[in-house]
């Protein structure tokens, strides 16, 4: 069975966009380890899911020429691998290579990990709650980069049923990002 | 000049409360490791300094015997610790060798860093963001609790300034637990 992580780029304080809906301070100081990290992920192979408020923040970024020139190895595979969002109210999904999905998040999750291709959800926290509480989710990638932001939304946020998880991998970057990498704890 | 050390224990979600206020689930599957950090914590020797909510909190439990029996060591350490409780409507404040100070939390904190005692805040959100805008932190240990909670109290809310901080050490421990140590970044 395929498998579905999430990727989240989280403040100290656990918010993965601040107030203002803004995820531009998510960017760490040039490390070589790091971006080799950030690079492997994004050529996963996964197919990206997404909610429509982080789908539209990276649709209105990776396809331009500043992010070709700031990130071209992470903006190219951004760009090209396969793409959804699930939204209600989204009028088109014209990033390339993306697929617009209405309704029955759960369903629509369940039958593509019945397939082959892993999913990377990333961003979009009232999405990864659902699949949480659904028990969707195999493994939380969660980057905390080293500042404050004292306010913004949860990765989590929507969630109403606690559970724990377990550590599978926690590693320091020398930009001060963190890797905590978790998997649901097994009941 | 003394050191103010901010120990707190918050969820993977960030929260060191629940959306009830409750702060029980920051129990850790016993790690001697785990419990040797924690105890070393305790004996620092430090003057401990809470808001109003947390140190109800800790005074409701830590006198009594089923904290004695649970954990002796850290028990007889709360109990005998220098306390400070900054409150406006605290009536009064009976746990063992608490002072209650009912104004001025940044002079107050400025004159004790002046002395030689360390301070130590445990949990006490809105504190902290005052501490952390005044710059009077010098050192932020977070335990990662290996649980989701969705929702609750964020160790910094009120906190409007954003800032950088800079990992001192990331440390597994065998529970499930992550303790991140930050400094505030030098500008």
């Amino acid at each position: 069975m395929a498998r579905l992580s999430v990727f989240e780029q989280v403040s100290v304080d656990g918010y993965f966009v601040d107030r203002h809906g803004d995820m531009s301070w998510a960017k760490g100081r040039r490390d070589e380890e790091f971006d080799a990290f950030v690079e492997g992920n994004a050529a996963g192979g996964s197919t990206l899911v997404f909610g429509r408020v982080t789908y539209e923040m990276m649709a209105s970024f990776w396809p331009t020429n500043w992010a070709a020139s700031a990130n071209p190895v992470v903006a190219e595979r951004m760009n090209a691998l396969p793409k959804i969002v699930f939204s209600r109210t989204l009028g088109s999904a014209d990033w390339h290579n993306t697929r617009l999905v209405r309704s029955d998040l759960i369903g629509e999750i369940e039958r593509l990990k019945g397939r082959d291709s892993d999913l990377a959800v990333l961003g979009s926290g009232s999405i990864v709650a659902q699949l949480a509480e659904a028990d969707l989710v195999d493994e939380y990638q969660i980057v905390v980069f080293p500042l404050v932001l004292g306010g913004g939304r949860s990765m989590f946020e929507g969630q109403t049923r606690r559970f724990g998880v377990e550590p599978l991998e926690v590693r320091r970057f020398h930009n001060g990002c963190v890797l905590l990498r978790y998997e649901p704890a097994r009941q």
